[in-house]
């Protein structure tokens, strides 16, 4: 059931030993809503722990070094930024049915839980928390308000992205004048700063970037044998991903991942008019507008050359 | 004479027939203030035309590509975004005496012009601009919204540094909830866009990557082998000087760039605690505590062990 933030709030005000749930491979946004609504329900004398199915990576120690321990029994199950159950790894079994309330952002959101706080119009979860805390009339630690720039920051990748909106902005600026809040060191964590083996693999990737039909196509292949010699894992491949979209004129870029012999998963994004949902469809995937994706087997030669087909035919 | 945004407002509203003169090398927050300033003052019925020693970036034209001729000699000059008349290039001759009114944001403004409107403040002279625009209860079109944001988001690096403060988000807001404002393009033009001489000189850049002192200490050297062999000029490595201050763990990033045979221009930057202006300055250089430079001659290795070793000293 749908509820808006007034009823939120009472939910929120009433429970009490809660596990908070976020999605697998963690992201800033999930984490920031957890351990945001984490501090929270501390301040309001209310036991709570966040969990999640994967570790949560190195560089959220700012916000994850912090008493977190579920060694209680749960009253309440509250899921953050988490459009499906599928999403919760290993805590899908245990508590996929008994989700209380969920905090999300997602228009794809499944409607899982028994009662849902959905603020589509925001750019991240944080952002409809947020709103929620200003609901109850609660206030804000500097931690918590580091917890919800996080989210916001990450979600829209510094404030760059289309899902930004003037309330994000008018929702940083009030962070920023009530809290003691080191904004540039944690932009700094979440977007400039890169592992050796990262910046190696973005070397290797641009120096194997190919170019097609008018060079409107651009497209890597990441092959099992560049990560064993660049001693790199899948996780590391992030930032790479976007790589081939970056080229001035560029339309289509599509990473190409070799999965194991003769597998490769496709990663199909655009920059403006081309539908690479629709594209990827044709090839038995699927996805958004702007970022989609398919599975291909057979020899790499033939998978690229399906490839640069099916971008060409959708090519105006 | 430095003066406040009442006196500047009256100063604007009084003027016609206007030369805008940004500064060399021109970035997004000379040209956006200047074009803002040339659409206000059109808004306004008077005159204007903006000056650049040398060619505005193609990719600005979204801005730059406007009716913008000087074809009439100027009654007022004013310079934006000017910190010192030695960076009006070929304009300093002939108008370096005569600038009437300085609208900046630089501390380091050294009071050249009659009348300084300096914002120390504010994040990019944008932001001033903006302000003074208010106090002059003039409206900003779609287009001057555009060109205000330009240099606001490339000042703070898409509101990522430390300069970015609780007003420049609010401005951000404002500008978006009046204004058609394309943000995603713009950031998009002006931090993702790369051509390809840019991204195969990152790549090279990550290969020659030299890590000294326990990796707290990064140098790359470009020399101009590097740039003939990847048909890239001094121009495309913008991107490529921070890069070496990208890597987890470092504090201190050098960027080596060869000018003639054992010549060498030494970037030295901070991402902490290390005072690199005090660094460079036993270099016989200067600059800012996390931003800083010198020029060193001889052979390229004993160059470097300089470095490393005036470095060394330096760290705790």
């Amino acid at each position: 059931m749908r509820i808006g933030y007034k009823e939120a709030a009472e939910f929120l005000k009433n429970c009490d030993n809660v596990y908070i749930l976020t999605h697998q491979s963690p992201d800033g946004d999930c984490i920031g809503t957890g351990f945001a609504l984490h501090d929270i329900l501390g301040r309001m004398g209310k036991r709570s722990a966040v969990l999640c199915s994967d570790p949560f990576p190195k560089k959220f120690s700012y916000i994850t070094d912090t008493d977190n321990v579920p060694d209680f029994e749960p009253d309440t199950v509250i899921a953050v930024d988490v459009a499906d159950i599928k999403l919760l790894g290993r805590y899908e079994e245990i508590y996929g049915k008994r989700i209380d309330l969920c905090i999300d952002h997602h228009i794809s959101n499944t409607g899982y839980a028994a009662k849902t706080l959905l603020g589509t119009e925001s750019a991240a979860a944080c952002e409809v928390l947020y709103r929620l805390i200003c609901a109850m009339e609660e206030e804000l630690s500097d931690y918590g308000a580091a917890c919800i720039y996080t989210g916001l920051a990450t979600d829209t990748g510094c404030f760059k992205y289309e899902n930004t909106s003037a309330e994000t902005h008018e929702i940083v600026s009030e962070l920023m004048r009530s809290h003691k809040l080191n904004y540039a060191r944690i932009n700094r964590e979440m977007f400039d700063i890169k592992t050796k083996g990262m910046l190696k693999m973005e070397s290797a990737v641009i120096d194997v970037m190919e170019y097609y039909l008018d060079n409107r196509l651009t497209m890597v292949c990441i092959t099992k044998e560049m990560l064993g010699r660049l001693g790199v894992d899948f996780n590391e491949l992030d930032g790479c991903a976007s790589l081939p979209l970056k080229v001035e004129g560029v339309e289509v870029g599509i990473t190409i991942k070799e999965k194991s012999d003769g597998e490769y998963k496709i990663s199909m994004r655009s920059t403006g008019d081309i539908n690479v949902s629709a594209v990827c469809q044709t090839l038995g995937g699927g996805g958004h507008e702007k970022a989609a994706g398919c599975a291909l087997t057979g020899n790499l030669r033939d998978v690229k050359k399906i490839l640069v087909e099916a971008v060409g035919k959708a090519m105006p």
